[in-house]
């Protein structure tokens, strides 16, 4: 079995928290290293077992990211997979010599959006890929590479999905050991949500396929819903739907992990979470910062009560 | 074909707009008639053509529900397919009375909530429909029933499907036009939804079933990709998300009307709406409802640019 089906069991639903780093993204207040590191356990707690932790990059500019060494040797203690972004050699060579799971990298299915976001082509892009699978080094972190604007781009219009399935194809090749398909401002519909899913899966054979599902047009959970029935087994959410995107302004972020939970109890499909402690963790949040809005339907009318209420 | 089926084409979906009744059920302010008829005949334009326009109920305990008679006529004029709530014999007489489209029954899936929500056994409310049906005259108002808490009920707990299914042969003897299938507090997950929406239609034939959705618990849009699916060829929502229930305190309402047809173009699903237009009907609804939260994802990120940017 490969590393990458041991860290992601195919038989399971791996929810993956990524409020710490991309729901970290555009705050203006973060919750300092202790914050982080409670938000950490506490959510480990309640059965959630994959982080991204932080990114690495340059701390002047995303001081909220600067913590990313140590959480990444708390994850490491916590027995928590630790994920870290990073966006360039520098980045990806700080993260193969941390104490993380697995360094996360990005490439847009358009090229419009890798120039205005990453300043480079998607060409250079792989390049970066290609070096982090040269340079990781023997048992090091798993390389896992989102494909950002998968199910359409707000600068190039429509996306196709033999585009998205070729650069799918060209990340196999270069061996990364994860791929993820990320909406990144809520373009998906669930149709296209499944028809992507269901085909990069049949490409990538063992090589889980990740579904990163922002909430921008209100389908986050109905596309989350159409992944889990074409057999997507690992999915990322963030706490409180923290984050958002430079590209979708206004927007609300991440699907909302307390209500994407939920949406796999009700389908029975076993995600290891508690639902009444996971949304005991947004106190965290509420308290670290203050100045945010916690999105989530769950956490506000709470877990169905299916016992009968006394006669 | 029936005359529901003409009202109700199988062949596209039809999208109900229940904002002016069952979004205004529980509110502090609501828009007086003339915004109300402003509501009506901007949205018909924007394309829908099916509204609740309100209840036959005492004017002393719901004074926004006094204006329906004037209502019915402003969308009797309009050829709006306008549909009035009445919940006791008073109500469906004045109901049938009035230039209405279709009179609007309710029947509990739960002993306990029928008596906790009407004060009345499942058999009377049944009695209620049986009556409606026997005194609509030829050519009256279609007669539609809603089966509240048919996915779960927060006194009773779970519901068997097969009690819900039980209820709808009932209907269906009763010879009523439409059933409706109300998750009430949002305890429906995607399967439940579908499974129920099949089994229903299979049921009951040539007879429309409507899928009424709260967004309580997040699953709202998810469980309306799943009922589409599943081939449901109608479902309600709201303007904004407008309403809530009683028995889901601090709940969202009814699904997003806008949200909902979003969904519903990203399956390339027809029905005749006008994303665009129906987002600007939001602005009578801020206007004459000052303190009242609009939800809406769509209204916020604005429908998807699917043309290329210029370069």
């Amino acid at each position: 079995m490969s590393r990458a089906a041991e860290i992601y069991p195919a038989d399971r639903l791996t929810l993956r928290e990524v409020g710490l780093r991309d729901g970290l993204q555009m705050v203006k207040t973060w919750p300092d290293t202790a914050a982080k590191e409670d938000w950490i356990r506490r959510e480990h707690a309640a059965g959630v077992r994959h982080f991204e932790i932080g990114s690495f990059l340059p701390a002047t500019r995303f001081p909220q990211f600067a913590d990313v060494p140590d959480l990444a040797r708390v994850a490491a203690v916590e027995g928590v997979h630790g994920i870290a972004l990073a966006l360039n050699e520098r980045g990806v060579r700080d993260a193969l010599d941390a104490p993380v799971g697995e360094v996360g990298l990005v490439i847009s299915a358009t090229e419009a959006h890798s120039r205005a976001n990453q300043n480079r082509s998607r060409a250079e892009a792989l390049d970066l890929v290609r070096m982090a699978v040269e340079e990781r080094p023997e048992r090091g972190p798993l390389i896992g590479v989102g494909i950002s604007m998968a199910f359409g781009c707000s600068i190039s219009g429509a996306v196709p999905q033999a585009e998205v399935l070729k650069i799918c194809e060209a990340l196999l090749e270069a061996g990364v050991d994860l791929i993820g398909l990320a909406d990144t401002v809520g373009y998906g519909g669930p149709d296209a949500v499944a028809a992507l899913t269901r085909d990069a899966r049949a490409l990538a054979g063992d090589v889980p396929i990740c579904i990163h599902l922002h909430d921008t047009r209100g389908l986050g959970l109905a596309n989350a819903a159409a992944a889990m029935d074409a057999g997507a087994r690992v999915l990322d959410g963030a706490l409180g739907g923290l984050g958002g995107c430079p590209f979708a302004p206004g927007a609300t972020g991440n699907v909302v992990m307390e209500d994407l939970a939920f949406l796999a109890a009700t389908k029975g499909v076993e995600t290891g979470i508690d639902l009444d402690a996971l949304i005991g963790v947004r106190e965290i949040l509420a308290t670290a910062m203050p100045g945010e809005t916690l999105h989530g339907a769950l956490a506000r009318a709470g877990p169905p009560k299916l016992e009968a209420a006394p006669a």
